[in-house]
């Protein structure tokens, strides 16, 4: 497999922590995350000393070292899930993986435990397809090929940006869903992964995510804060919007964008009655960004990821600003996120 | 399931006969296809009288019926695998379902019988999502939901007008796939159905569909014949073409388009390398086909599957028609089919 050509030393593994106590969740990842560097982010809201176990290669950051590194700023928020997106500025990692720390190792049809990283990379370093789609889904896995009528010219594929794993148990769905339906649970273990086509938007879910930083980490930003947004993944939207961001970015330059395997486990918590007042505002947003992110075309100008996000900042100010002063917020924090990340590699 | 609702008597099954003896297969097909009537066409090319067993509900249509109803026509060829679509010409049902004969039941992860006209059914009658990608995919099958940040607006989808199902043992590769790994078989069976979004092409398989016959029925078009077309999937690109036929002409109307489930099982036959000489001339095709059918769009005035073939027709003459004169003689049959199909619809 080709991720056995990846150094362990090309890959970070970052984690948000929401909870101070990370005991269980490390050792549970033990056999998984043991030879990688970590990086861990503590959530500027949360109190009381993070618990990490002993025996891993981990950088802890704190609001301290946020507020030393991104001084002044007050449009870019970490607090809360948006915590991880630190860790993704202080990597220097070609390969960055990154999990909510609410969920554990899952495992397949088999009853193996899935290695969310020898997928996530195996995802990242073979080619994606978006330009045409495989019915037998990647065409790189071994077994599988391209099918009858799939143009040559095409299967060489492209550099995959951008690997978004799924979850068994409680699956990232939203509030109201959650709240009409409180026992429906994600049993289906769906053996495929496949490559978004070009043009189609996705609801990206950063529960367990892994991209190339150096080809597109700048446009993974924390930039949608939702006005009520709690600690539940269900009162959130950051991830969504840095989803449709990184997809219409890689659309643009070419580069490709899986969903599918690996899964991870994910545990329950959170009374989503209890969120569905905080959640409304992100549902009655999504009916303006998905037909803006459909639609937005980059300059040719535009060529690297930094580019393109000021680019797409500009956009969503002037089309999106005009109907909720939120985007235009999210819109300056693309801007400064892409000042402090290049602050950041320059010194 | 929703399947449920659907009447025995809305649906077709076609069966093209390339060989004449069909007696394994129709036995094998039993307890899936004798509840409902059967469509089979011989080919014409094809001496030896049909042998099919007892038992079934089954109406034969051979050379002259073809003669008879398209009369002085010469350019629609139903020679071949081709011999399926004067079967669509002739059902009068809602919903079709189409299978090569030389494909018989599969079996599921737990070792169960694959019922396809059950699959089918119920691709064809929940609805599909071409507008936004969902994660988990099928959003309507049960134990499954839409994830968070899936638009609600979107949540209600749109009708799905063909479902593609897929196939175990020998897949549809294209020859020289074949020739160069005459080892591989398809082993792993995908517990999953999605949409194809929109502007999105796929290469259909004709060897395991179903499709809302009034929906788009005329749109299934025996129209791109090989001068070098055999008696292998392989060497044939009829299906390839009808399929982003059907594909761009849903987008324009607004109806979707789903692949996965069910699977067959398909029994190998055929040498690989005889057919290189032939298929290398569809290999080429697809190069521009691909690009065509990407790009192409669809007046507004176009309403009917019948009023966007004839609009695709004048654009393929147009646009394609100066590279190879197959594509004019494709236009042709696309032009001289919607005629066949209204005149057999009109009495």
């Amino acid at each position: 497999m080709s991720q056995a050509n990846i150094m362990d030393n090309e890959v970070d593994i970052v984690i948000g922590a929401l909870h101070s106590d990370l005991t269980i969740f490390m050792n549970e990842w033990r056999p998984v995350f043991s030879r990688f560097h970590l990086i861990i982010v503590k959530d500027p809201d949360l109190t009381g000393e993070i618990q990490i176990p002993e025996g891993f290669n981990v950088d802890v950051y704190t609001r301290s070292d946020i507020d030393r590194v991104v001084g002044s700023s007050t449009s870019i928020l970490f607090s809360g899930y948006s915590c991880r997106y630190f860790g993704y500025l202080m990597s220097q990692k070609k390969y960055v993986i990154s999990i909510d720390d609410d969920c554990i190792p899952a495992k397949d049809n088999e009853g193996s435990l899935v290695d969310i990283v020898v997928q996530h990379i195996t995802n990242l370093t073979t080619p994606a397809t978006p330009f045409f789609f495989n019915t037998l889904y990647d065409p790189y896995r071994k077994g599988a090929d391209f099918v009858r009528g799939y143009p040559f010219s095409l299967r060489e594929g492209v550099t995959c940006a951008l690997s978004c794993g799924l979850w068994l148990n409680l699956a990232d769905y939203d509030a109201p869903t959650q709240a009409l339906k409180p026992e429906l649970r994600n049993s289906r273990y769906v053996d495929a992964v496949l490559t978004v086509p070009v043009r189609a938007m996705l609801p990206l879910s950063g529960i367990n995510i892994a991209f190339d930083r150096e080809l597109v980490g700048p446009a993974l930003i924390p930039a949608l804060k939702l006005a009520g947004e709690g600690k539940f993944r269900w009162e959130t939207m950051e991830d969504i919007w840095s989803g449709m961001c990184v997809k219409v970015i890689s659309d643009h330059m070419g580069l490709g964008v899986k969903s599918g395997l690996p899964y991870v486990w994910r545990n329950e918590r959170g009374n989503a009655i209890e969120s569905l007042k905080k959640e409304w505002e992100g549902v009655k947003l999504m009916e303006e960004v998905v037909p803006f992110f459909q639609a937005v075309r980059l300059p040719q100008s535009a060529v690297t990821a930094e580019d393109c996000v000021v680019e797409l900042a500009k956009i969503v100010k002037e089309q999106l600003g005009q109907s909720y002063p939120m985007f235009v917020r999210a819109a300056e924090a693309m801007v400064e996120w892409i000042k402090v990340w290049k602050a950041v590699r320059s010194g």
